[in-house]
């Protein structure tokens, strides 16, 4: 019963055969290999665009170059109170960017909107340079509350970012997800609604370590490989993530390796929201289900086998409260989740 | 009628004195010159203890420099929602630092307190090296609302940020107003109050450009000289910072011009208080009067001469609310105000 | 006949094996794993010690982090001429240090020697903080002109570097290269000779993507977490690092690959040396070889297959003179090297 | 006998009496003054083009802001070996750039020549970005030996430089000394020899703290505003740095006392050069004297009161030795010097 997260779930099939098959003989690396440039024309044809790709090992990587190619050091990149480069990447984007400013403006709210860039706008102080000036709204798909934006959504962010001259990154570490879920086009809810950059991540979703970052707009890409090799992130023997990548685009298996992990979260959600005593706190739109449950049961549930992450209670949706015997959790769901662990967890849930 | 800012006021007369007097001659520079030893002195006396000092010639230099010797790039520094380091500085904080992060833990309340301090802690991610982790609290005294910290105020704030294992940071651009406004001795609201590092401002109360930065701690202070250089803030011909230093020191004429500046204040809050339609947000407790009046008022006062700021919104205390037609003004006395300026702007106010 | 570089060549068996061993189930990550807990102890076995092992991506990564953990940024980096963190890591060491300098103080001697840190040390200004300090030696074992220092060699450096308070880092990339040369202990030529931080490389020597940082003195590693975290370099399915590292120290299964690879390169430079009009211009004591030899000749190898590299003429030996119609070429041997390969390359010069 | 250097002279005349007058009443900050305006058109005057203009208070943060200005985190500034930039400014260029390298490329010549540049063109790495490529020539005027670069010199490097895609910055801290020197327009050893940016230094010249970097392409001057700020170097009380700088360059008053030190030096130079047993390393251009002179000979001119600094043998020029009782060192005048302190100087070499 792994619950833990999707990156502890390992490389899917496809993926790990793919690089074994890609072992073979000598190969030219740092990114000249055909198998990177397979890749990059996977991801034009998979989003319809001629797009710049780039690859990296790590998100935290992949979303902290990409920053640093769209803010100054003494701009500001705006994001939601639970972003992911704002809480769990110890200050990489002030590293890679060389101190540019992270500043949460959604409050609780699930997600990013228009009226939360407004609100900040309209308190900004102006009076630069003592002032320092937004740049960038990062967005992040899905949401670090497993919610999903909407090709709509992200359009009406997008326009409002623009209107005050921001660039739109999307932290896409499971926007796998978030396509399967909305069973959309890649580039609906990219380029089309408006994002300047996309890192895509391929680890959380049956890739060994793995991640792609696209430029829609090309001209935005000219100092990344700069930034990436003296960041230590350009890897020598490139057919590696090239190959990883390949396979996991090829014939749409990354949206089939979502899809499953979705299904599963929506299957756990259902299960755990018909028993008493339990609270799903945010929608299980994608592979994240969040639960208020009693202590007792979390402890029942790990005595078991399973394995979760209790989560910060700062991530509660507004007006949601957590009782003192109460526990706040995260169950994640991936590629590799099983119907029978779904069945024994609810199981053990039920029977608490 | 200026009541733009301190900064707009020169030199008082002892300092400019001192420096046309520090002119002859040649003199060792780069702080070793007899005046900065003599300001050095004066500092330990006036502070009762055997400090490390060192001069900057600007607030910001003062600031980050410090915070750079208290936080590492990948830690966390807390401050006030107001803090001139965080709204006013560029994010030169995080570029001496080399990526810190500055988060505001106060909201709109008038001063930080100790509850504001645990809060935070108590939602803060402890996952290191995933999640970042606090380790300076910054203080600015006065506040940057005009209010004055108590000693037991500052104590209970460090004791506070001790419990955590923060460093004590204070951001005394107008220390002097504090010290004057309190009538207590400097060490009261520094050392003994749990104050590692003091920034003193002398430039806003007289000086032409000169700031020292106070380690009552030794250790701390040890990369100091590194930084400073590398950051070209080590004058040259220091000799003429030290000797405004040391004039401004000198029989506590640094306190005598403060004690001017705070008295107008209270004056000019007194006078404007009675007015009807005007209201003053936060209690003039040293040389900074906050104001709420018409914005036909506003016009009017500028257009016969007076100078002062549009003050943010998100300045406001909690709960009050500006109507369409008025505005939010803060008045800064200074070493230099007149009583003919108090008395002409305050004539124009209530005849208005 | 790939003699390119020995990152051309992919994994070795065992390590490719272990990998997808190792793909089985869910596994924690972040280095929380078993597999680097494996390779963690075998590092201790290998090298006799109870070292601090980190694990990362690339060299760069491993080279950067490591030396932010030895300079300040302030600080000076002393190194060989024709040094890899020096030359082909893209101010890396800069960013990863916040700005420390590297400076080569060998001239195009092939090795460092303890006069050539005596030479810089007599001319150094010290006038601190004015002139920056030098605080760490940097050595590549095997150099990058292909030599091995010998474990009376390193410790010479090591003594010299102590004596002016210097720290010894030691790159190295091709470590398993040195090791099987001398046919020593890993320790005789890392801490027992004075080294305090070694990065030892898996990656040109057998692994996909795998280095290991090892701090000998426990206490310089302190920040090194932080500093991961926040370049990215923390791989979250760390399983995959650890056991490419564990499969591949097992058994001193990379030291019988390091063995493979130099034998190639005795036989090649032997081969090589033979041949009139061509000659070797730095003895080929591990895996590399570094030739003159006429374009033409050159051109004919490449026509019928072969990779290498033209190597920059900045790294001839002192005294040593291309003429116009030559060129200078590094050829690398790899664990993947057959013997075909190399009489093909063989038999082709010879007839030219 | 003060030749220590010519910061250890104070302010000049006029220049102490401009910052007393400018002293009465209040005045806007932040460059927003009358005598900061005043000072931009002096110097676009001075300079007959259309400049851009910012003050700072040192001259590394001049230099080490101009520079950040033109090289990218991953390129190379290049420079003379001797130059202030590399030797004396604690890796400032790097902090301020976030990281760009610099490389000298001079040897032990006297001046930086086209040929130093087409050598190190010749055999620099060119495999971006692992090679890291060269953006920035910087000139240093006068050199750090005391030599004058003329007009035909600087546009023929200006011209070599600008033939790789190089920009030019001139570290002019004794600029005003080689106009002098030359009898020259400003313009002709500037923007008119190709010169992008120059740092114009006047406190070695007679001004408290007071530098000022001209853009003369505007594109170019982008960032500054931003960079000064975050670093700490825009003074709120600016009328005091422009009111030094307007005073400076009224009526070349800037002018007339950079000729006077320059007298002075070749006063000096003329009676030394005289006294057997002394040698003058580099001819007396401008301000500065170089000396090699007998160890006994300079402690009994420091017995009787005379200033200086012993320099870096690394300065002497290319064959000369020094014998083991001599001792090389630098005698600087300034506007300052006395006639009597000169004559005084020669009669004890002259006895010794």
């Amino acid at each position: 019963m792994n619950f833990g997260s999707d990156n502890q779930a390992g490389a899917s099939q496809r993926v790990i055969d793919a690089v074994v098959t890609a072992n073979a003989g000598n190969a030219h690396g740092y990114g000249s290999d055909p198998w990177s440039e397979r890749a990059t024309e996977l991801l034009r044809k998979s989003f319809q665009c001629d797009l710049e790709a780039f690859f990296v090992p790590t998100g935290t990587a992949a979303n902290s170059l990409s920053l640093a190619c769209l803010a100054q050091p003494w701009e500001i990149i705006l994001c939601h109170q639970h972003a992911h480069i704002l809480n769990d990447e110890a200050t990489a984007p002030e590293f890679f960017t060389g101190g540019a400013r992270l500043i949460s403006i959604s409050g609780r709210d699930g997600k990013l909107e228009p009226r939360h860039l407004a609100e900040y706008w309209k308190f900004a102080g102006k009076e630069y340079p003592h002032n320092s000036r937004a740049s960038v709204l990062s967005v992040t798909q899905i949401s670090e509350d497993g919610l999903v934006y909407t090709p709509q959504e992200i359009s009406a962010l997008s326009s409002a970012a623009r209107q005050h001259g921001l660039k739109v990154h999307m932290d896409g570490a499971r926007f796998a997800n978030a396509v399967a879920a909305l069973n959309c086009a890649p580039a609906d809810i990219s380029w089309k609604a408006g994002v300047d950059v996309l890192c895509l991540g391929a680890t959380k979703n049956g890739a060994l370590a793995a991640e792609a970052v696209l430029f829609f707009d090309k001209q935005l890409a000219e100092q990344f490989i700069f930034r990436r090799k003296r960041s230590g992130h350009l890897i020598s023997k490139s057919r590696f993530v090239g190959a990883q990548l390949a396979a996991w685009l090829q014939d749409d298996y990354w949206l089939q390796l979502a899809a499953h992990a979705n299904g599963c979260a929506r299957k756990l959600a259902k299960e755990l929201a018909a028993i008493p005593g339990i609270r799903i706190t945010w929608p299980a739109e994608a592979n994240e289900v969040f639960v208020v449950l009693r202590k007792q049961l979390a402890h029942k549930l790990r005595a078991a086998g399973a394995e979760f992450y209790e989560w910060p209670i700062s991530g509660l949706p507004p007006g949601a409260i957590l009782a003192d015997d109460e526990a706040y959790i995260r169950l994640v769901t991936s590629f590799l989740t099983k119907d029978s662990e779904i069945e024994k967890f609810s199981a053990i849930a039920r029977d608490a």
